[in-house]
């Protein structure tokens, strides 16, 4: 039989960030018909952006990450303020984090970051043809490294786990398969 | 300059269950001197398993997930329990969820669930020559419908966002980076 909805009974809060907030429901399971509590962290959309520049380098930061309390390599990203679109909030990390504007921004469409304890969803995007515009201008809690690395040399940092971030992999995922039947002169010519 | 990691000040942890628990660090950055509060979502490490058959179907799950409030298409997997080493939680998972039991597994190393906001690690695993032996065991939250798909239809079912878990894209994102050399044949008599 198809699995069905949980009921929840009932719901309660803890303060969070803006970023991050998480909610206990009560819930009765239809099949067993037995009550649980369940733990769900809510959060805005979040979303990241892959830049390419017209030479075919990634644009990827290093940043310090306080889960795992160590420095990783990723691509752009963070939440989508309220009144912004994905893409707006995509061009305005990219310009924040790496000093990079694109000339266009493809969506990728958006995967979901954990369903079962996360309600959000993140939205990719590619920018083609991405030029260094100004300086970088990270928050207050951001300490951000930007490097390139060769679009050639993504799957084998991907597979050696250099890149290691489920979502930045997920949105490299997305983007080798959308692309995987064009050329690399077709992706950074693409509208 | 390198990213540094952030000082903590002070810890607080909040009730959750088995598989989430939640942490507020009052921590100070090194780049801006200043102190913010920062959210953990703390859990024991994960698993995922891609199990194929000798004929190159891959055994899905499909269940109910509340983070979203919808049905999934996924891998099986859950948590490494204490004392368990991640391919014996991945050999647990698949059986429970599916009663499937796999002839040999692979690992594929494993990624970050979210390095910002999460402390642990998803293991990716890829189960070869999988077969039926048994029912399924649920536990008692669970609501499995066990599916199979041609390993070959795998890459739409990703690119049309069907299968849309981050996890699971990230760990077929994997499965053909690892194998993108390899014929079909070559993957299902590896040991």
């Amino acid at each position: 039989m198809a699995p069905r909805k949980w009921t929840v009974l009932s719901s309660e809060r803890w303060n969070g960030t803006r970023i991050v907030g998480f909610r206990k429901d009560r819930v009765v399971s239809p099949r067993t018909g037995r009550e649980h509590d369940v733990f769900v962290l809510e959060s805005p959309a979040w979303v990241n952006v892959i830049p390419i520049t017209a030479d075919s380098q990634v644009v990827l930061v290093r940043q310090y990450r306080h889960g795992i309390r160590d420095v990783t390599l990723e691509i752009p990203g963070g939440v989508v303020e309220d009144g912004d679109t994905p893409e707006e909030a995509a061009r305005r990390e990219l310009r924040e984090e790496t000093g990079y504007e694109a000339e266009s921004l493809v969506s990728l469409g958006y995967v979901q970051p954990n369903p079962a304890i996360q309600s959000n969803l993140c939205h990719t995007f590619v920018a083609l043809r991405v030029r260094r515009t100004g300086d970088p201008s990270p928050d207050d809690m951001e300490d951000i490294e930007v490097v390139t690395r060769p679009l050639a040399q993504i799957p084998a940092l991907i597979d050696r786990g250099e890149i290691n971030h489920a979502l930045i992999v997920a949105a490299f995922c997305r983007f080798f398969l959308r692309y995987r039947d064009e050329g690399l002169h077709e992706i950074l010519t693409a509208v």
